[in-house]
């Protein structure tokens, strides 16, 4: 906020006030200060002189004009494929936190996970003269509407093309749930997974550990719903199983249901790891063992990367670790192993 | 977006170009973009008499000026207390949605329920030079800082001094959870509330309902949390109990964990009615019954409320009714009633 003040205080010393405006235009001040607050009884081509003349004399009668002076909006504009997933809440609260340490605000636009909603969404915000931009899970990517000087900062399990972006290892995921189902003594194992590359890289993390100790695994492809983790602990329990990692909470939520319905103990007799560790995790049950995506951590720094791009400097990728948050559904290590 | 369009083409009309300011300014062409667009290297002498020179001229050279002359930002300001809960998710997409359809945009900022930091928001809003704000929940009510013309539209379960609002009739909400706890053949009730004028509301219809029915209840106060929930189970179940009413989802999802590890079959011997209908609500176990708020619609409703007094009219408060959501915490009617 300091150098915004400065610079506040060094162009008021040059300014003229709301009298010598209403005294050039020769209306009253009242007439000056409804322009600038927006009344709609002014006519238009007395409206327009005003601005015109306030502007001209240095007057600063608003945000909008103060801004116009100094080129900067100290807005953010944030595209989210929708508020209400917990996880993009978490990254947005680090995000605000972020930007209003720099005296700056999000102009908030969902893109409810359609192409032509997310470049709207873009063209909105790019209206309003933004200073940066984030957009959370692209679906067009660098085919962003951008214009000049503006680089949007992906959060983004696509990295292809996007050179500023946040985004998380998802290998490294699969690799946390391989171990914590070979920790608990798991023999038979399952991958619930999803299309896409974030699935593909956690589904890559999860092999690649299980084989180093000898284990094979079976798959079934959801689509990150309830109801497709259902399907897919129906159609696995077909064979020998003990141990689940599903690529999403919420399938894995699926998962749990399906193993209650058919009286299965959980972790007794079967373990169940999910991904995100959204705010359903802790309260489904039992208590759901997860990976957990750094979230209010990746907002912050698309944040950081934001003021950046803002200042000219350009940043290199930032790779988040994820974390394993065990809970009741993989429970205590077993004898066995 | 038509008279929007109608309004540039207009003011376009009497524009000078860049090229008219140049010359005027003394400056080449490339100076002249560069201080609109932002660039650092226009000395700030220079940049302020070309923004004067554009202004007076009539030149429009980016969103912020045209907003300057048409004296609108074409933002609203939105406070949440927190955009990871559920609930206002929904409220925030209902809002955009409307606000989008006139060509609006929403600048958003988080109150984290803390009094301090919504006033903040609020004076971060005002410097934007919004046309129009919405508050949700707000913890200061009608002593949030204002601006002439500006009149915040609450979301709101506390009405007093707030006349531009719209709201829950909680009340019905708990009229429903009791007619559903009756009609499964329920006779030992308990409400689970918490401190504050929304839950007072449910449990007086809760109270009333069943009265009529010649029924008592038993009451234990939380705070809204999943923990809070599992103490009411706890301390209920030392008396009677096959119906509980909780005023809000977490504290339901309590009751169901503490009632799971006592063994307790739901619906069977307890029934469980929870309230918001949040997104956790049909992924508990088993599917939690709950009375919704139609937030969506409550939120479309606010921005209508918002667009309303930006063209001056003023509005009686809209208060929305709950609906019950059956699922299986309370099962299908019971033969006993």
């Amino acid at each position: 906020m300091t150098d915004t003040e400065a610079s506040s205080t060094k162009a008021g010393s040059r300014n003229a006030g709301i009298r010598e405006v209403a005294r050039q235009a020769g209306v009253s001040i009242a007439t000056v200060s409804r322009v600038f607050n927006n009344a709609e009884v002014v006519n238009s081509e007395t409206r327009e002189r005003i601005v015109a003349l306030a502007s001209s004399l240095g007057y600063e009668p608003s945000a909008l004009g103060r801004n116009l002076v100094r080129g900067r909006s100290y807005l953010i504009g944030l595209i989210v494929p929708n508020v209400s997933f917990p996880l993009y809440g978490a990254m947005i609260h680090g995000i605000e936190d972020v930007l209003g340490r720099h005296g700056m605000s999000v102009l908030l636009a969902s893109s409810h996970d359609a192409a032509a909603t997310e470049v709207r969404a873009a063209q909105n915000i790019l209206r309003h003269a933004v200073d940066g931009g984030i957009v959370i899970n692209s679906i067009v990517g660098d085919a962003l509407p951008t214009q000049r000087q503006l680089g949007w900062v992906h959060v983004t399990p696509e990295p292809a093309g996007l050179p500023c972006r946040v985004e998380l290892d998802n290998e490294e995921g699969g690799r946390l749930a391989a171990l914590e189902l070979l920790r608990t003594g798991r023999q038979h194992f399952a991958y619930v997974g999803a299309k896409g590359r974030e699935s593909a890289d956690r589904e890559r993390g999860f092999a690649l550990t299980l084989r180093k100790m000898g284990f094979d695994y079976r798959r079934f492809e959801g689509d990150y719903s309830e109801e497709s983790g259902m399907r897919a602990s129906a159609e696995l329990l077909a064979g020998p199983l003990d141990g689940v990692f599903a690529a999403g909470d919420l399938m894995a939520a699926g998962v749990l249901r399906a193993l209650h319905a058919r009286g299965i103990k959980i972790p007794d007799q079967v373990a169940v790891v999910g991904f995100d560790d959204a705010a359903i995790a802790p309260l489904l049950y039992p208590r759901l063992t997860s990976i957990r995506q750094p979230a209010y951590a990746m907002g912050a720094s698309a944040a950081e990367l934001s003021l950046n791009l803002m200042s000219g400097r350009h940043n290199a990728p930032i790779i988040f670790p994820p974390e394993l948050v065990a809970r009741e559904s993989t429970g205590p290590p077993q004898a066995s192993f």
